[in-house]
């Protein structure tokens, strides 16, 4: 079955807002094993929804819509859902009745702590067009704001009868003698399909979503899909993908799809069958392939496992503290680490050691090294390393010595120079790695590359369990 | 004029990734006067890719693309688009030579330094995809990867050449008679159309965008739009809109637009006109009574201008050297002024002081204090941030210390609450911040505080130009 996202809304269109809803909804529908393949947005114009809707009918199964139903005259998805459809929008009084209790639950609990209730939220005529629904529709309610949502199912039944008192209404009786089933094409395309509208705002859409629409999406599905995702650092997107074109190519369930993300190379594996054994015993020999092929060069295969969430475990893990020096990368590096929660077991402190003087003042950099040979250079890296570990007494120290630009290159120290140094206990690793990009880019990468020599540095010495 | 714009990925479809290119590109549309109706996501499928591209050619007279454009099977765009305009793809020597040398400076550079080339990357047969080019095609140079961005114009002569020259190729020169412009619809539909095709990885999309395809796009439209951003820090969203509703609601030229960036509000002010001096005209009044709403909150109007580059230029504007002690940021406040070019000349080092004792020995912070207070409390903020002067000798400082969660609040000090202390010779200030989100949030939030906290306290001492 195939799902079609419509998000409606002109601030979308102007750039005002990211669209989270669709990336979210996309996850969603890629976990209940739907296909998607059009997501469209368009503004609060009726002429243009319901064209997209028309075509999304037409390719798609389901279309889930979302924005469009608040209060005002710019809101109209309800309008063009209901005239694609052919049918009537008709009060609510369940929905009436939710609105009124909000407003009031609303108004009373706010009146109390303010002083004025000028910007307290009252309702206003065009609120109860939020209680109209489509007709033959099915409410679902929202708990976190006053538009309720909506699945429309294209029941052939609903669907002519309902056009053909719309027709009655309009026209007249003698209308009914031309009526057939192939009378309005745009009703035989509806036929079958459902519709779900929802409200724009996430914190509605989201839990609506999650309460009521999963559940009922769930059970149009049979098959249950399970995936792993395979991450990937030190390889580059098109040599990953190389190494394993064969099983690309070959690919059916599973399926193998690459994903790209700055520094690193995700595959996600997928399999769907008849039960979560069945699936699980489909991804295992391709897992084993993967790992095969990128040996250590894989760092996870959990969904939500970041490269510093490995890092910062495997110090865990072995008792290790872990101390950081930066340069061009100016803090980003233990910033990043600092994401993990209960990185604080294993580091204590870092020093950002932007100038010489810091590097000789908190690392104990030699003057005559700085002179000699640079700043950015193998020897300095590594005297910052071993400085910052003989500054704190910590297991493992990592130091960024590097020209980010865009200025400070020279022919021979080209901008995107960079020098990382791991120092475990003793044993010290520099290596020099050459960036393209602007600035942020070879800070971003540093960063990325440092994670990734930690990780293989310990994974050397000790062991790291995933 | 009008813009489609059309996301190309699979990655986007399965919820992987946000879109964050699609909401980049309508704001520059907006901005740079076109209207936008309509966006589309497709996925990395040749038909349906061809099928959105026509219905898109067919109402909007230029169409972005993004995605796709990789060395890989997967990546299609550049040949749907050459299909739908009828030409081939052709070797671009340029391109080749590009591509050929970011390969060799990227290997070459890292070989001899290195145990193992197992980690660079290398050129591999599928990275020559990259070189072809759609024929008559403008080829836009990557800065910052290996895919080329293309602009294909939908020349008259030159689509119905290349479709005559096809098909004599195909079918044999009798089919030269049954040419005629009616013969191809779909060729048709190019005629006097645009299509412009660009990477997907925004580091790579977005300065491409800026550098060529802006002004491309600018002189094609012969209004001319001037836009001012006013960018506020200190007052939330929705108060800020408050304070300017009876603008937003009279604005017609210029316009206003809000766009909201976390920690931040800023305000797009955009007026059209027939020359540059009267749009600028149009401007001044409204961007006038909105400094008198909004005074000092206002940092900047400069469209490019970051709120870390305005504290960077006060300092170095003020012969300041400034140093930093985060806690709970772990070097992100340090990080994120580091991305001023040109920033060595104020800022020497940043402490990460994350455990007590790394705020004793390094900052001077009592144990008393922190025995007594605590580590996140007003106190140990105000000694942190003198210390880090008396360590450093700097003549401003800035201190850190929060909860960030998920884990250490307390009902009396609840994850969000965070301490930032402003030291500028001598003069200290401390601010309490009880912030609402997860960890990510709380950190970001608190690293646009610190800078917004040291922009206000440089200027009430020294002045700031902007």
């Amino acid at each position: 079955m195939t799902i079609e996202l419509i998000s409606v809304g002109t601030e979308i269109l102007l750039g005002n807002i990211v669209n989270t809803n669709a990336s979210y909804l996309s996850r969603k529908c890629a976990e209940l094993g739907f296909s998607l393949y059009f997501e469209i947005t368009v503004g609060d114009n009726e002429d243009r929804l319901c064209e997209v809707l028309k075509s999304a009918l037409s390719r798609s199964d389901i279309v889930i819509l979302t924005g469009g139903l608040g209060p005002t005259q710019d809101d109209m998805t309800k309008e063009a859902v209901a005239k694609v459809f052919g049918r009537s929008l008709i009060m609510d009084e369940h929905s009436k009745e939710r609105i009124s209790s909000y407003f009031s639950f609303m108004y009373h609990n706010n009146l109390s702590k303010l002083a004025s209730s000028a910007a307290l939220p009252s309702i206003t005529e065009n609120n109860w067009k939020q209680a109209l629904k489509i007709e033959g529709s099915i409410v679902v309610d929202n708990d976190n704001g006053t538009a309720p949502g909506y699945i429309v199912e294209g029941n052939e039944i609903v669907c002519k009868g309902s056009q053909l008192i719309n027709e009655i209404t309009c026209k007249g009786s003698q209308l009914i003698n031309e009526m057939s089933w192939q009378a309005n094409p745009l009703l035989d395309n509806v036929v079958n399909k459902r519709v779900i509208l929802l409200p724009g705002p996430p914190s509605e859409m989201v839990p609506m979503f999650d309460n009521q629409i999963y559940p009922y999406l769930k059970k149009l599905q049979n098959k249950i899909f399970v995936s792993k995702m395979v991450k990937i650092c030190g390889i580059g997107e098109s040599k990953a993908e190389t190494d394993i074109l064969d099983l690309i190519e070959a690919q059916s369930n599973p399926t193998i799809a690459p994903y790209a993300k700055s520094g690193e190379v995700h595959f996600r594996i997928t399999a769907s069958a008849e039960s979560e054994e069945e699936a699980e015993q489909l991804i295992t020999p391709v897992l084993e392939e993967l790992y095969t092929r990128f040996t250590n060069n894989i760092y996870t295969t959990k969904e939500e496992e970041t490269l510093e969430d490995v890092v910062v475990n495997a110090l865990l893990q072995n008792n290790l503290t872990l101390t950081c020096a930066e340069s061009c990368t100016g803090g980003l590096l233990t910033g990043r680490l600092v994401n993990v929660p209960g990185v604080s077991g294993s580091l204590k402190e870092g020093f950002i050691t932007y100038s010489n003087e810091a590097k000789i003042r908190y690392l104990g950099v030699k003057e005559e090294t700085l002179k000699q040979f640079g700043a950015v250079s193998e020897q300095t890296a590594r005297e910052m390393a071993a400085g910052a570990i003989l500054a704190t007494g910590a297991d493992v120290s990592v130091a960024i010595t590097g020209i980010a630009g865009p200025d400070g290159g020279t022919e021979e120290k080209p901008v995107g120079l960079v020098y990382i140094s791991c120092n475990i206990k003793g044993k010290i690793i520099v290596k020099e790695f050459r960036m393209k990009g602007n600035r942020e880019k070879i800070r971003d990468q540093s960063v990325i590359y440092a994670l990734d020599l930690l990780r293989r540095s310990i994974s050397s010495k000790y062991s790291i369990n995933n």
